[in-house]
């Protein structure tokens, strides 16, 4: 496991390590209101598909201890209204709808019990998205850790890690499971540029945890896999299209282009949760474009001239370039249509 | 031209935009002594090739006039001391040693004229080099110019501009000279870290010159690729070897592979003084490991967390990924090792 608390519910209140304030300061938060915790995922103090699920899904449960009135369909409406909320926060992870839809049937499958059930059924839920994230993600790492070669040098480019899940992670699940079974791997950490998951949170976590990892920024990966330094890649994944594109944080596609070009094994590490199986290609999928602020200023520092900027958060990596997925459910290869198709 | 002096002699001083201060503040710094010149190359104060080839000249000049004394012999060893100096600031560009060696033979030509005049000579000699690479960028602009697409978008990385050489550029020497040709050009900067050469310095001289540009991060180059945002590549080097492969700024080798993977013509522009011609390829070519502070910081930020961390300042490009190399005495193309044979 990891060493920290991504996310929790504690005293009623949802308690988030404030990812924003990484590396810097270990600061965890307290959330008592739904809105509270859309605006925590839309300023992203927890980011990371798997994580915003969990927080969406708390969202919720927060949602339902807000309402102090006695009329049960006054609440259920309200819930609606919370749930719109959350699921307005950010567009591409769809693990926050899937959690916000699964939140949603537990409403309607418990809508004639009484309020306070209600409330308390929905805490529950919850806290089972979470504890099941975390197993979810230890079989990632478990099914994952097959393909890792025994001493060997994985890049992987974000965080996929314990901070974008309930913990332990995906792709850095991975990465653990195969220590954990005596592989020696050391972690190259593409910095990730704008918000710098892969410098922040990735170098953070892993070094918390004892693994061996080098920073390097996003532009020296293509210089390390041609001098034979990056063995296999693992990433995590916001959302997977039905026939195998992934879309997954900017720079992505590019690492994937020059793991192809290097015949390096590209490998995708998701929880079926991530699986859109209404979504049948990449190409359909929403991809968020963010404040360029995060491009043109480091905190309150300007690091470039005032000129245009675009600033798409996440893109797609087509499944030609994808080498396998893996999930709890086990490893799926091309032909992923078929294959993806089983996970259903 | 463009609408600023990167370096410049004036009343006997080396006078310097301070690049590591842009695009905040346009500050000119005035340098006296061939130590200051080097300490400015080292830091960055003045980088791009052609540029400190430029400076290191000089840096020789003013270390004539730093000798008080009158023993002809005893200043032509100071002078050896000063050109060390000089040639031990930076590893990769070759404009550097090529502009040094000018110097040295000029020296070496006229060790018998009496001491006033060699430093006249030495003074006239860097000058010259400067006014010469402004007018070899104008016609490596329009060499280039031919290759660019009427009205397209020509991705550049790092910064081979204005501020990279004399004046005008290498790389964006050629945008230039297309646009002066009634080409319709959109520029994509790629930001460039971890100094952020595309993000402060071509962005900032492309928007003082009204150019069109659009500011992206390193890792954003892939996903405008495979979404048909960029017609062509085009950028400088630090150093070419005989066969073609080409030293540029760390980065350049992942765009290039991203090119070829996109069907996207990836061209190389720079002086022949930029080739060494006794290397015979680019694996030969020394990469200098800059401090990892450049990486770890923006300031006195820290933005990273305290792990491992590599800073390799280029990387080598081989042949294959270069469909021309831009010069003043014309574009050659492969096969290398005829083609630039016949530039010397």
């Amino acid at each position: 496991m990891s060493s920290f608390k991504t996310i929790e519910w504690t005293d009623n209140k949802v308690v988030m390590i404030d990812q924003r304030k990484l590396p810097g300061v270990e600061i965890y938060n307290e959330y008592s209101t739904h809105k509270e915790v859309a605006e925590a995922i839309k300023s992203m103090v927890i980011r990371g598909a798997p994580a915003i699920g969990v927080a969406a899904a708390m969202g919720v449960a927060i949602g339902s201890l807000e309402y102090k009135g006695e009329d049960r369909q006054k609440m259920i409406d309200f819930l609606d209204k919370v749930c719109d909320t959350l699921a307005g926060t950010r567009p591409t992870a769809v693990n926050l709808f899937w959690a916000i839809d699964r939140m949603k049937r537990v409403i309607d499958a418990n809508k004639d019990k009484n309020i306070e059930e209600i409330k308390n059924i929905l805490v529950t839920e919850a806290n089972l998205i979470l504890r099941e994230d975390i197993e979810t993600c230890m079989e990632i790492g478990l099914q994952g850790s097959q393909l890792i070669i025994k001493d060997s040098s994985v890049l992987t480019h974000c965080n996929a890690g314990g901070l974008a899940t309930g913990g332990y992670g995906t792709a850095l699940g991975v990465i653990r499971s195969a220590i954990e079974k005596g592989k020696n791997i050391t972690v190259i950490s593409s910095e990730t540029r704008p918000f710098l998951q892969g410098a922040r949170l990735t170098a953070w976590e892993l070094q918390k945890d004892d693994i061996p990892v080098t920073l390097v920024t996003d532009n020296m990966v293509g210089s390390l896999m041609g001098n034979g330094r990056i063995d296999s890649v693992v990433v995590g994944a916001d959302r997977i299209a039905a026939n195998g594109d992934v879309a997954n944080k900017i720079g992505t596609y590019a690492v994937a282009v020059m793991a192809k070009h290097h015949n390096i094994p590209f490998y995708v590490a998701a929880p079926v949760s991530t699986i859109d199986f209404e979504c049948s290609r990449g190409d359909r999928i929403p991809i968020e474009q963010r404040d360029i602020s995060e491009v043109t200023h480091i905190g309150d520092t300007r690091i470039a001239a005032d000129v245009d900027v675009i600033n798409p958060a996440f893109d797609i990596t087509p499944n030609g370039l994808v080498d396998a997925i893996i999930t709890e459910k086990g490893v799926v290869k091309a032909p992923y249509n078929e294959s993806i198709a089983k996970l259903r």
